[in-house]
């Protein structure tokens, strides 16, 4: 990185810049086999059983949106990560930052929140913490969840990015960007109306359900910060093959896309904190699809894009126009503070 | 808690008010059975094994300070508290709460504190995350480690404060006070110059060199926030024991005390980040002192206390005069913002 570089606000975005400040900085110090894998969650084995680790930092702002707040957030966000990996979440920590002043109420809140969304998600907050700054040197409430997941291998198939192929589908479980958008039209300077609400849920019960019927899903990945479109863009990266996805059939509430149209956001790039993306084989698409639909977290689900040869490396969106366009990774950050 | 009540910097202590907090609200909500062991470290099974799973955020204030700095402190304050639950420390988490402007050198600095003292520590860091937020919304830089460590019940003996019976020795490994006055004395607000360096150091290699010798550790904990008086209420309270400790036999440096006396606190109450205070069995106490003062960081180790039948949940002190005086929890804070 640069001398004298500056920390911007992008550089929590999710996208390039955060890429850049994880290469660049943290992989370098930290230097060892299982960061280096980059995924959401470490895995590593310990004695007999294979672990998933991870951490989140939630700086949310405003606390409380339509559809969830900091706490479901932080509960949700790292269930997720473990999820995701292909591991079943066990075990959550929860550290709080907490400025002098706050409400003790809104504390109260955001803890019961927490609370009924581990419960929901069958996991445990089993350690934590708390530190408390002066009035003025953090805003409101941070937390920071950390989790613990465990993969029981004879019951089910890991994500495995090596098995990818030409053909193979890409799918989403629902509609994208509800969550970035409802937390925009929440913050107070921007005087939406908006009936939207977020997404935020716990992945867990709809990967096990694709599990459990023997779906062999070869990536699955949240699409939070950077949106959807990141997370295609990682899906290929110095890969051997690219991503082609329909404009046409990814899910995005009217309400969406309208707030978006105003703001001037791309969906494909806005964050999302209850979407799952997944790669499986063409054999597997339809009976995922239907696996997906019948679960209450994918009533909206979709097959969005395909697994292709040509144009290796890079993630293609057909538009509904019939063109198509290069989808980037998020250069700089387009919501500060969404998770 | 009170209606309206709202946090107070004395939350953050480590002291009664951050013992109330703990009780009336997180326990309250995220009530299970691990989580009410109110340790350092939630304990519990996974499979064959025994983990230990931690969780600390680090928000000191400056972020570099003699001694140390917040990268050294987010690492060994992490892996001591898995060490004080007996557990071998392993695999470390790293998230960071960035201010948007913050010099990149900084956090290249912290980092390589962090990674150096990862390798010294013999964990690894193994997952993370980053958060931006806008200028003047955080200060300057958060930590948050997450740790996990595995218990080898073959080779160490667990602490088991139910053993603990009068006559026990209470120990430390050495000097009282030094990290907290070391922080204090490098705010700039202070415009002292002193000497003080804070004793932060990973103790995992103290503490196995005492189990690797057969010393059965009764119970031990890193005395941090709310400094060895906190730490010795903890030990006692509804316990059918009391501590009596002997002021004569405190290891303080003749330079924390100073500027304990200057600043108008105990050094009973300060903070360390390199000291473990230990209750032994009589006839191991000499033995166990003699290991700890051929470790590097048990030089200035000594027999503190003992544990006794009088005053049951009490902690006495024996002052230099021969008067004895009680020792209280920390009630609000002392020092805000030391680790």
């Amino acid at each position: 990185m640069k001398p004298n570089a500056r920390i911007l606000l992008g550089h929590g975005s999710g996208g390039r810049l955060s890429h850049e400040l994880v290469t660049g900085v943290f992989i370098k110090k930290f230097e060892n086999t299982v960061l280096a894998g980059l995924t959401d969650a470490a895995v590593f084995p310990l004695n007999a059983n294979k672990l998933a680790f991870t951490t989140d930092s939630f700086v949310v702002n405003p606390l409380f949106f339509p559809g969830a707040d900091i706490g479901k957030l932080a509960v949700a966000g790292t269930v997720n990560d473990l999820a995701v990996s292909g591991a079943k979440p066990l075990y959550l920590s929860a550290s709080f930052i907490l400025e002098e002043g706050l409400e003790l109420d809104i504390l109260e809140k955001v803890t019961d929140s927490m609370a009924r969304e581990a419960r929901q998600a069958g996991v445990m907050i089993v350690t934590g913490d708390t530190k408390v700054v002066e009035k003025g040197k953090c805003d409101k409430l941070f937390i920071n969840t950390a989790g613990i997941g465990i993969f029981d291998e004879t019951h089910r198939p890991l994500p495995s990015p090596e098995n990818i192929s030409s053909g193979d589908k890409i799918l989403i479980n629902g509609t994208i960007g509800d969550h970035g958008m409802a937390v925009m039209a929440a913050r107070n300077e921007l005087n939406l109306q908006s009936a939207i609400s977020s997404d935020c849920a716990s992945l867990n019960s709809l990967i096990e359900s694709l599990s459990a019927q023997n779906i062999s899903i070869k990536f699955m990945r949240d699409a939070t910060r950077g949106g959807l479109g990141t997370v295609l863009c990682e899906l290929c990266e110095n890969r051997p093959f690219g991503v082609l996805i329909n404009e046409e059939t990814l899910p995005v509430k009217e309400q969406v896309r309208g707030v978006c149209e105003l703001l001037g956001f791309d969906p494909l790039y806005v964050a999302n904190e209850g979407k799952v993306v997944m790669v499986v084989g063409e054999n597997d698409a339809a009976k995922a699809l239907e696996i997906m639909l019948q679960h209450e977290l994918g009533a909206e689900a979709a097959i969005i894009g395909e697994i292709v040869g040509d144009h290796p490396g890079k993630t293609w969106l057909k538009t509904a126009y019939g063109s198509t366009r290069m989808v980037d990774m998020l250069a700089g950050e387009q919501l500060p503070r969404i998770c």
